[in-house]
């Protein structure tokens, strides 16, 4: 067959390597997947690369490789590799169905917020009926997305269709409609200044390491809330607690943590002001996840452009 | 003033009295305002009501009267009054406020049974990192709205821009934009046959009395949902617990009981899968009443038609 090609896979081990081989055998029967520790003896054959986490200098070998395709959002353990082959293109995971789930997730969170969803939880636990008027509308509350990659731009589409102002910030200018845009460092205190609810969803680099601070949380409207969906990496917990307890924020939902699973015994588990999920928001299964890397494949050899490329300088 | 006009007011009492009396200055201050409990004694002088519960035979004895206004979105106790003048207008109160946020409300709730929000809640409350993999996306979810009236309406739309699949159930067929409309009784089976995530929004009336019964919930698909924020007393709570072990329903929210407040000894309050709010779903302010009302009367006397008009065949 002329269209047969090879694709090494490192990505949840053994018992993932056949959950993949299933998935790719129903989308494209003629891409044979080889496992990451069989393709170092025919390096020649490989094609194309499906990685979560390659051991450094592996790739450099295969002389036929075409495009590196990162099997999570984050492309950063691959792009840790000092001798990765950068003229390569390497594809982040974005599946429409995860871009879905996050913008569901988004929803769900910044509807917690306005209608009190912890206060409501707690009161429930305790058999108690709680009556209380949540003093606020959607129109009241400007959403500040930050991140304006494919997940920001459906959240901001769904939180629009639900009433609430949008706004976002990006590294690089982003026209979304019905979105006021700020663009830039420079404009990030802007940004903070003009949102109520924050929603973080920023991907892990140096730049975003602890970005979720005091200084942050205390430029945006006081009252506010804080919605955390990027890495954990980005959070100050001790911040984020401070600013609920001082009244800066109202209320916080936080699905991503470091270490995961955040520890028992850590307080913020019993903050009645916080909403902790176990890093459920946005879940592409790998039956999603081999459809986006079989329809890049098949537009790559159409000669068409490969979507969401991760790039070197700006580390996403 | 040629413009001065009298509404009696029997809502809320004394202290609510005062309130509206504070509402109704800003919004129209040719429109004098008298207590109930005065209003016998200068009956030929009152234009206007805004009532809930009065005593029977009084409104009869108004000679000018023009409009009656309820003062909650339910008017069973108005229209109760044997002696009601049935020749005047009897307004519902609906206010758009109120329709916004019975929209968020829902979208909160069906996101809710989306995502398993009571079983993140139980897992918080216990310090457990509960990881777990939503099954569905919004578009595996039809949502079927019981009662399209404006917050059924505004509910399909605002749900739509999630990304449900939404079907709608009323008396009388409704045209809503992407809504497929199942109308009238002999629809009813098809409707629930086609939903999954049952949202009744159903007014009070002698029909809907424990409309929420094993046959009816036996009907969705399986493993579906439900939110109820229509009226308590349509609720059979044994039945919605019944199917919520059964698995027929994988989660309820409920908002409204009969009575209110729900006992704090029943076992609803502790179900795994049932979310229970304390009737809290659309609470129209004062002021937000005042001025739909104010607004009904601006129409009114431009002789234009008043909107939300009670209608005494069909009992809503």
């Amino acid at each position: 067959m002329s269209n047969r090609r090879v694709m090494v896979v490192k990505s949840g081990g053994a018992a993932g390597f056949a959950e993949w081989q299933g998935c790719f055998a129903a989308l494209d029967p003629a891409l044979e997947l080889i496992y990451w520790d069989d393709a170092i003896q025919v390096p020649e054959r490989i094609d194309y690369a499906l990685l979560w986490d390659p051991e450094p200098g592996w790739l450099a070998r295969m002389p036929n490789l075409k495009v590196i395709f990162g099997s999570g959002a984050g492309v950063d353990l691959i792009a840790a590799d000092p001798d990765l082959p950068r003229h390569l293109p390497l594809v982040r995971m974005s599946t429409p169905e995860a871009t879905q789930r996050m913008g569901e997730f988004v929803c769900w969170a910044v509807l917690s917020l306005l209608k009190d969803g912890r206060r409501m939880a707690i009161a429930q636990a305790e058999r108690r009926w709680d009556y209380f008027e949540p003093p606020f509308r959607a129109q009241h509350r400007t959403v500040g997305i930050l991140g304006l990659g494919n997940m920001g731009q459906r959240c901001a589409e769904m939180l629009r269709g639900l009433g609430f102002p949008v706004i976002g910030w990006s590294r690089t200018p982003k026209a979304v409609q019905g979105v006021e845009n700020y663009a830039g460092a420079g404009a990030l205190d802007a940004f903070l200044g003009a949102t109520d609810i924050l929603v973080c969803l920023l991907p892990a680099t140096p730049e975003t390491q602890g970005i979720i601070d005091a200084a942050t949380l205390g430029r945006l409207r006081p009252g506010g809330g804080f919605v955390g969906v990027g890495r954990g990496m980005q959070h100050d917990l001790d911040a984020i607690m401070a600013a609920l307890d001082s009244g800066q924020l109202a209320g916080a939902v936080l699905d991503v943590f470091e270490p995961e699973p955040l520890p028992s015994e850590h307080p913020l588990w019993a903050h009645p002001k916080a909403i902790l999920t176990p890093h459920v928001a946005s879940l592409p299964t790998k039956a999603e996840r081999a459809g986006a890397v079989a329809a890049a494949i098949a537009a790559y050899e159409r000669g068409e452009t490969l979507p969401n490329l991760y790039d070197h300088v700006r580390g996403y």
